[in-house]
């Protein structure tokens, strides 16, 4: 089952890390804008090429020292077709690396429309008879507003490909709260009713480690309401955002283990990405990739300290 | 202002009605299937040549007797960039041809990634100081579980550019319970508070129609919740789904309009696009742009009995 397979990964590489790939043009590194431009000019198939390079650095300075990785479709999306090409260039890259892969893409609809975006991200596409793999990510983020029916067409292939889910429940910004955070008539906020549903649908997905792979988003920045999903949801491992940039603490984490100190990833996205930017890891824009490897191997021993 | 322009339409053609592009592959004609097998095998850039030929085709029958059309992204993204191209295709194509476009993405995300989504989508992606249109779309749909900080770079570029939202509040598929019905606190389920979330975050964009071009997707199967919305969000203009093929009557829907008749824009996917394979139309497959337009010409007959 993929979430044990995950869970094996993160206990070998002792990472419980994903690192986001969220590339932003104002981000890269001017060797590789230079290069980019001078072959496309200032045009969306530059912007992919320019991020397809950074990605590749990445991934080769980090696949073996964290699991997974998740690239964040809009950052593709916003290209245009190149950027979306780009994306599922990532992937399959990265799933050649041997390393898994979360699949940021928030998607959430109904019924034949949910079975499209299933197809294309988890399972293949349907051509007269012939099936086409549009993609190789592992786990996609789904969104659970329109309720079940909008996420059976998921289970579905996560049955036939032994694939996954994270579903949002607690989300790790500031207006997760207007409508996550709404008090239910039962004394409760909705999010907790929404984890509860994330719980029951992944109850056919739970595999060996005792954990579902129809996993939960839940936010770093939220350590006492992570630290309730934890005793509410024992069978449901949770993607966690938030750290580092947005203010997420190693410490904060320690509740969302369980006893065994297994039940998260975390993500960092431009803490280990952008590391070359920051003043801590002191590299060059030629260095980029180095210093993305520093920052994990930080982020590693931060955590470390409390797991 | 946008939401002015959609209802000036839809009152001149005398015609609430959304034409849903959402082209699946078992539906499209033979002869179209046949030419781009045969180019291009059965392939990804076969599907999406044979959805752009028939999207044209439905394009050219409708667009002087209904005011909009509504590409379903997930028809698209299932078959990779290719579809990609052929959804953006189509939404210029539209647009040339005078229609108002609502993409329907049903996106979420915070911060810098609505803001991706937002450039993509509404706006205009910067690489590096060069401005990129990568789509035409006038309105998109959007998820709001995430909160105020995922709608707020929408509504930046829907100032800048004229642009709109149809926020999620009460869907026409089944499950829409499970979440939206919620019964919070206060008495009222979740839904409520979304819409009242919807015209408050819309405040800013009411036009001189008195509606705002930042609505509400409220579905066509629920008129009660619907007739109850309408009375509590007199400025909020409705997206329809769920007429025809989902079960949705005419007849439910007048609740949704105000006392000038005025509120709402209901979308019709396969009762239009698929039309030929209706007993109803008896049409060859040759003459699907023909039966598309004798369908929409017949839901507007249906329509104008209530309204």
């Amino acid at each position: 089952m993929l979430i044990d397979r995950l869970i094996e990964r993160i206990n070998s590489l002792r990472a419980p890390i994903v690192v986001g790939l969220d590339p932003r043009l104002s981000q890269m590194p001017g060797h590789l804008k230079e290069a980019a431009f001078s072959t496309h000019g200032k045009t969306p198939e530059a912007a992919a090429e320019i991020i397809w390079m950074f990605n590749q650095a990445i991934i080769d300075s980090v696949y073996d020292i964290v699991p997974a990785v998740k690239p964040q479709i809009a950052m593709y999306e916003q290209f245009g077709p190149a950027g979306l090409s780009c994306y599922f260039k990532t992937i399959a890259y990265a799933k050649a690396k041997g390393l898994i892969v979360i699949g940021d893409i928030k998607r959430g609809d109904i019924a034949t429309t949910a079975e499209a975006y299933s197809d294309a991200h988890l399972g293949r596409a349907d051509i007269d008879g012939e099936a086409a793999a549009i993609s190789q990510t592992d786990f996609i983020t789904v969104n659970p507003y329109m309720g079940y029916d909008s996420i059976e067409p998921y289970l579905s292939d996560c049955q036939k490909y032994d694939k996954g889910l994270f579903i949002l429940v607690k989300t790790s910004n500031k207006s997760s709260k207007d409508i996550q955070d709404m008090q239910t008539a039962g004394g409760r906020p909705v999010y907790e009713h929404v984890g509860e549903l994330v719980s029951e649908w992944g109850r056919g997905f739970v595999g060996k480690s005792g954990f579902s792979s129809i996993g939960a988003v839940v936010g770093a920045t939220h350590p006492s309401e992570g630290n309730a999903l934890r005793a509410m949801l024992p069978h449901t491992f949770f993607l966690v955002p938030g750290y580092g940039a947005q203010g997420g603490k190693a410490a904060d984490l320690v509740g969302m283990l369980n006893k065994d100190g297994i039940g998260i990833i975390v993500n960092n996205s431009r803490g280990i990405t952008g590391a070359y930017q920051s003043e801590k890891f002191k590299a060059s824009e030629a260095e980029f990739a180095q210093a993305a490897r520093a920052a994990a191997l930080a982020m590693k021993e931060d955590l470390a300290q409390y797991m």
